[in-house]
């Protein structure tokens, strides 16, 4: 299984590739980001996300995309753009009818590190010690970004069904709970 | 001029044509809603509106965007969604090479009312009156995008290109001021 991450943003959104699965060592296939420039319109911004995000897709046919589930903690304008590019990113994965998860920054950290509540740098130790790195990857949106990658193959297929089963049962999928979901095989154009 | 107007949202998306030039009577082309299922994944109700959009530009063909600038009013998880929504539709829009323009709500009632405070109410009785029509298209976010595109025609090509000067030189476009863009002829992936 091949998981292409994205920790979200206008100015940079972080992408990290990882192959594995539950219970084999995992490996780093490729980490980067996507950059737009602060100062053009947000329309075009967005544009460039999508256009770029679209070569990651081609290169590296991910069957999966994790992307970060955002929440309130920055002002308002921050969080529209990062809500936007996410946005681009998931619309780009689900056009390709691949399957979207979205985990929180705790979902995330608890899974790589044990600790929901860990520090940026111990997430960061324990990416480079899962795929066997010489060091991380620069930005930090990079990591970040196989962060998430990794949490999805660990949290694995069963997280997926419970979630499926919350969604079914109307439960908000921010309670703490699964956020996964899949699209694979979704008919287009069907909620017309 | 044939101008698309969004009203931007998940579960209701107002989409509004307006044909006419400043100075000279507008026409409704059309007006309605796209819309999504409150209960599914984000990713497919984003790329649900992403279908959907499609097929009113491949429809009706618009020559230009016009976008409502949203601000921090209601509850972020809202927002988000409503953010995400707009980023759809202006990279659906900047994909196909259109001009995007966002105004915000007070913009569109100064434009459509002469009162940047008018009422909901005010507003489609002057679209209505504008546009000819026997009454306001329903539901609500139909007449909005339709006095957003109103909005768009009479503010005209001067403030679009005050707009770029003061993009030019780094001044927000939340200040009160124009934000008007345009990115037909754009090059594509050209932020790599």
């Amino acid at each position: 299984m091949r998981v292409l991450g994205v920790d979200p943003g206008l100015t940079r959104m972080g992408i990290g590739l990882v192959d594995g699965r539950l219970g084999a060592p995992l490996t780093m296939v490729a980490a980067g980001v996507i950059r737009t420039p602060a100062g053009a319109p947000i329309h075009e911004r967005l544009l460039g996300i999508d256009t770029q995000i679209a070569e990651w897709f081609d290169e590296y046919q991910p069957d999966a995309v994790a992307v970060e589930r955002m929440f309130a903690q920055e002002g308002v304008r921050t969080i529209m753009g990062t809500a936007q590019a996410a946005g681009v990113a998931m619309v780009a994965a689900a056009r390709r009818g691949l399957p979207v998860a979205l985990h929180t920054p705790s979902e995330v950290k608890a899974a790589v590190t044990g600790d929901g509540r860990a520090q940026k740098e111990q997430v960061a130790a324990m990416v480079v010690r899962v795929l066997r790195l010489a060091e991380a990857p620069k930005p930090v949106d990079a990591t970040d970004a196989l962060a998430l990658a990794v949490c999805h193959i660990w949290r694995g297929g069963a997280a997926d069904r419970i979630a499926a089963a919350m969604e079914r049962q109307g439960l908000s999928a921010d309670s703490g709970s699964v956020p996964l979901h899949r699209t694979r095989g979704r008919k287009r154009g069907g909620f017309r």
